[in-house]
């Protein structure tokens, strides 16, 4: 494991330049509102994040939004646009007015360096490009602003033509850029040609702490090529939180920091604007982002997936018990994640018995209720049950067979009807549920519609939920405060027969969380199993007593 | 873009270790069955990797069962166990026994090369930790095996006790190892490190064509890891499909073999046992193994991902129309991927355009018609409708919006029961479904009970399906080879309020599929509206005409 240094010694200083809401942007399938990235700007600012940029101001109408209101923040807010275009001075291009007005301390312009796409794609002369580049940087610093030149396809352009790719950034670098940013920008650059190139531009004159990195995920290497700049002497790190952005993403800036801050030669050599305590809030910070984006979170995303440190193979899990350096690089906790010891057909009674502890069920080494607990699990999963992502219908099932469930209550039947009609013109849709429960002696018949406040019908799962939850006797108290907070789907294979499998994460008035795992060829009576797991841990993690 | 050589050169071999099948089924909830490790081994063979690990035999009865039919591969097959345990014979060494009783005819040993383990976990004395080595491959070698030491935590052990670390791989060197692997097992080895720690090795006396190298993505490096050892020398690369694997993975063969095979400096300099005619496989072998595990394809992924080559800037995708190498680095046909220009908030009409085009709808550039579409699109995104996913759906949007969409059918109500109660002791539920459809004239009352041949209830969805299905009059000869293949769902934001997105893949009769998607705060109804567009765009497609 690596020894985690006291504190971060002042060393060569290392500036994190965050694009999540801009070329994060990019991603398929992600479109954020401003409102979400005012949430995101003070996240990364919290965290000291040296530079947020923003978007394109004045390129659609969210971007526009949001920088009319963006956050007070630490770090330097940057607006991104491009250079200016031929046949008009900066000061008369729309296009760049519009950025500048967005009145950020920090303006990034993207400009091409690549001689075949200022004759291609631009369709000017060479020279004329370097022209463009020079006007634009030089009116960002009349405006005393600090300029950033996003120098795009700069590695392509490079191998293309060298002297013009270099030509464009003495242009930037001439007109007063604070940072000239070489842009790998379809991603194809290796590392090592990387580190090379940047080699090189340092000995044309661009100094180290002048130069940012700006890669892209198309061979998996951005990551590495980002670190291969640095270790070549550029001093700027371009990237976003979970490596959002175009096509396969930019470099990721949660796996970037925590090796810069943990992992020699990085860790003392370089300092960033992050703080050890701060670092500790990255998992959260990157669970935060998915959240906002509904995406499910990247079990083995490096340091801070759910995956990360889950030790499943049954020699590494029974080494992990004695010393966890045996098979971890850092410490979870340095990053705010956590050790797992997930159930799986692999696990040995080793790791049962350690999950068993977490879950405050200590159970003697040997004892024969280990064994039928990994044959009860081992069976569920043949038809589909998954516990590594439900640990609280995990915990149910060990206290079963441990004899620690009393039988609180049990479900006669239930129907529920979901029914859609034309209704004067528009179509309207209605469910409703009825629950039977047996609690002691008592039978109680709850009924429920399910409409939320504005009326709108929220369907067949919501109707069994209020209806099971109107009315629980002497249990009703402790379900009061309960609420279910996500629903997930899955098609997956129980024994030969495609099944549905529900889970269904809940949370207490305290904020504390819970999930459970139901399963049925009926994705009604998958979610009704799950719901049951949800108030039945809970009656039996606030020690409810049978009536 | 990287030009495609005509033919692989002969040039530097090497060689390529698939562990999907024992590394990679320490992925957090995977675990293969022994008929799904033989169609992955096959497919493995298919794509023309060198060697496939298949598991451990002996440690649990999938893989011991899956060795004792595995199937016939021109692929050098390998079995996985560790270096006798002390205190006995090779011979005696009953685990080691089990390993050989698999009768490959390459075997790979773990065993320790790192001090601290030899000491702590084994608790022997580091001599002899060698002696087990020599000993355990020696025993390999007489039963006339390929014999492979994997140097578990070597570049941790090199780091503490460089001596110690080398002297493991020399002693199974000296016993005639055919591949010594240097492990980084616990994935905190970055780059650059590796590639010294090679280099190192080979001037200590290891020949690079007897190395191989074993990363894992604890620092997102695995891919850049293992490159920098081929760059140092080694000649064998170990990894698994779509980077499964303990913790965060293991070195992605997925990405790992285009970058090999089409990317300079290694195209060209060196050639693996896969064709050019078998990467155009690639994308369709990681979907398959998606589809084998139930796991969503990560979009990002390099090269296979379906956002890999998808352009949603504007400015990217009107110059990828012009040339698509301005804004790739490979061609995605290469790896049998496409381009994709997706819809979204920031597409231009050109973007827009491309896929109706796609989609067999030629409209001319400035047609009205385009500003409604956008509009429409936009307006069903804010709802929550997500249509990269579900092309099929996009298109009826389209459609509606260019008067190419006859009204075939319209669905006045339908009425879906679940009820579940217990019959002669055992919970049994069922799901009825009414639905009402007006054709022409004509009014359609059709029933359904939700049951498979099983006599199993299918729930809710299916029911309506089969009611559906059941009597579309004039068009149920286009629907009779329809069937659903895939249902997934989520949770997401439509405007202010969570709602449920069902996104339906359907398949005809000819095995081609398609999505399409529905959204509404109640999961039926939004299950319903997916249906009903897969029906009605299977119509518009084979070109129904209204009665």
């Amino acid at each position: 494991m690596t020894p985690a240094p006291a504190a971060l010694p002042a060393r060569t200083r290392l500036h994190l330049y965050d694009t999540t809401l801009r070329d994060g942007q990019q991603t398929q399938g992600v479109q954020f509102s401003a409102l979400e990235k005012t949430r995101i700007a003070a996240a990364l600012d919290a965290i000291g994040i040296d530079y947020i940029e923003g978007g394109w101001p004045g390129a659609n109408p969210t971007d526009s939004e949001f920088f009319d209101s963006r956050p007070q923040t630490r770090a330097t807010f940057s607006a991104f646009g491009m250079t200016k275009r031929s046949g008009r001075s900066a000061e008369n291009d729309d296009v760049l007015a519009a950025v500048l007005n967005a009145n950020t301390p920090a303006v990034c312009l993207v400009g091409k360096a690549h001689e075949f796409h200022v004759t291609t794609a631009l369709g000017i002369p060479l020279d004329e490009n370097l022209d463009n580049i020079r006007a634009s940087i030089a009116h960002l610093v009349a405006q005393g602003r600090e300029a950033l030149f996003d120098a795009e396809h700069f590695f392509d352009g490079y191998r293309a033509n060298p002297a013009y790719a270099l030509d464009c950034l003495h242009a930037a670098h001439g007109a007063g850029a604070r940072w000239i940013v070489l842009c790998d920008t379809n991603g194809g650059t290796l590392p090592a040609e990387i580190g090379r190139i940047t080699a090189e531009v340092i000995a044309a004159g661009i100094p180290g702490d002048r130069l940012g990195i700006h890669c892209h995920d198309d061979t998996g290497n951005a990551v590495a090529g980002s670190l291969a700049a640095v270790d070549a002497g550029a001093r700027q790190i371009q990237g976003t939180l979970n490596g959002l952005g175009e096509r396969c993403g930019n470099a990721n800036l949660t796996t970037l920091i925590p090796t810069l801050l943990l992992k020699p030669p990085y860790a003392g050599r370089y300092e960033t604007g992050i703080t050890r305590e701060a670092l500790a809030g990255l998992t959260r910070l990157s669970r935060m982002l998915d959240d906002i984006l509904n995406r499910v979170p990247l079990r083995a995303a490096p340091y801070v997936g759910a995956s990360a440190f889950a030790h499943k193979a049954g020699l590494h899990a029974s080494a992990i018990l004695k010393d966890p350096s045996t098979y971890e690089h850092v410490d979870p906790a340095l990053v705010g994640n956590d050790r797992v010891i997930p159930m799986s057909n692999q696990a040995g009674q080793s790791n049962l018995r350690a999950r068993l502890v977490a879950a405050g069920l200590a159970v003697a080494p040997g004892d024969p209720a280990l064994a039928r607990i990994l044959d009860a699990v081992k069976a569920r999963e043949d038809q589909g049950y998954a516990y590594d992502g439900a640990q609280a219908s995990f915990e149910l099932v060990a206290r079963r067979e441990l004899g620690l469930l009393p039988r609180y209550f049990e479900v006669e039947r239930y129907r529920v009807t979901v029914e859609r009609r034309h209704q004067s013109g528009r179509a309207v849709s209605l469910s409703e549920a009825v629950v039977v429960v047996r609690i002691g002696g008592q039978t109680m018949l709850s009924v429920s519609e399910s409409q939320d406040e504005t009326g709108a019908d929220r369907g067949p799962v919501n109707a069994l939920w209020t209806a099971l939850a109107k009315d629980l006797g002497p249990y009703q108290c402790l379900i009061d405060d309960m609420k279910l907070v996500d629903f997930k789907v899955r098609i997956t294979q129980g024994g030969t027969e495609a099944v549905t499998r529900v889970i269904i994460d809940s949370e207490d008035a305290a904020g504390h969380r819970w999930s459970t795992v139901g399963v049925s060829p009926n994705i009604v009576d998958a979610s009704f199993e799950a719901l049951l797991d949800a108030v039945i841990w809970k009656l039996a993690r606030d020690g409810a007593t049978l009536p």
